[in-house]
């Protein structure tokens, strides 16, 4: 796979979460990677991009990203939805997920976890706040390189309603608005 | 306007929070109500329900909800979209916001925050943790009363994109799922 991505400014980084998509988080350690999907995250501050996701202490991802500060947040567009969901559903521990979903790893410039070719936007992140991890799992990233497919226009992300529920991104508005 | 939401049950907010869909922050301090609009918000644990939200300390809200502990997070369906949008763009430092764009103001049970009518979902939330609050506007809240409009079946929330672009929720699609 040939790596088409441009670079994205960090600061409109806020423009590509705060909508609330399903990601899915890679991470690698001892030359072993990983991917997880999750939906429970949010924008922290706008530049340097901060963003805080939950990730559960039952998650194999939980340590690997604990030990090394690291990884990989990958915005899948709705077509690779299902690979996405089957992901979260089988644990690292035992399963190769790039292999087993047919993932493309692609080298990261500032991170060792690899960023996953296939989603059309890739966020190389650093651990910048562990304050929550023990209590609620809540990590707080920084972003430090962001990567976006310029070929997806108006991206369709999907989102989580729970269980077997999910939506895709619809209709596109504009609304007069000040704030950022 | 006639109360006609149900409660909803607590051990299922996520699915309501999970998506990321544009909030209505409801506050009141001195029997004066405000309103903020947010769109950088997580959940944080299932049961009872966690979630975390940024509110910056240039908001009139933050003040407000740091010194009485007690909000309500409100979901506006996307036909309340332009109200949303222009209550986040005036401080309720200088308007009554839910007179200015004609809101209802309804008695909640748990907090002295009002709900407002118009929205389909109304929780009623506590701050629960403040450790990140003085770092970030980053407040743990726990929802200890949920409500709902059962006249709504498929709420399409609305999310944003940052400066004047929002879209609708779209399409909704069923992929079997292990995870909750």
């Amino acid at each position: 796979m040939k790596f088409l991505k441009k670079s994205f400014p960090l600061s409109k980084v806020y423009t590509l979460i705060e909508p609330g998509p399903v990601l899915m988080m890679s991470t690698a350690r001892g030359g072993r990677a990983n991917i997880m999907t999750l939906a429970w995250h949010t924008m922290i501050d706008f530049e340097p991009p901060l963003l805080g996701c939950v990730i559960s202490d039952r998650n194999y991802t939980f340590e690997i990203l604990k030990t090394t500060g690291e990884c990989v947040l990958n915005i899948p567009a709705v077509a690779l939805a299902k690979k996405a969901v089957a992901c979260g559903n089988v644990t690292g521990e035992k399963v190769d997920k790039f292999k087993e979903f047919g993932l493309t790893p692609v080298e990261a410039s500032r991170v060792e976890a690899p960023m996953i070719g296939e989603c059309f936007v890739n966020l190389e992140c650093k651990v910048a706040d562990d304050t929550l991890v023990d209590r609620y799992g809540f990590f707080i990233l920084e972003v430090v390189r962001a990567w976006i497919d310029p070929r997806v226009k108006d991206p369709q992300t999907f989102h989580h309603r729970g269980k077997d529920v999910f939506y895709a991104s619809g209709k596109k508005f504009k609304i007069r608005n000040k704030m950022k």
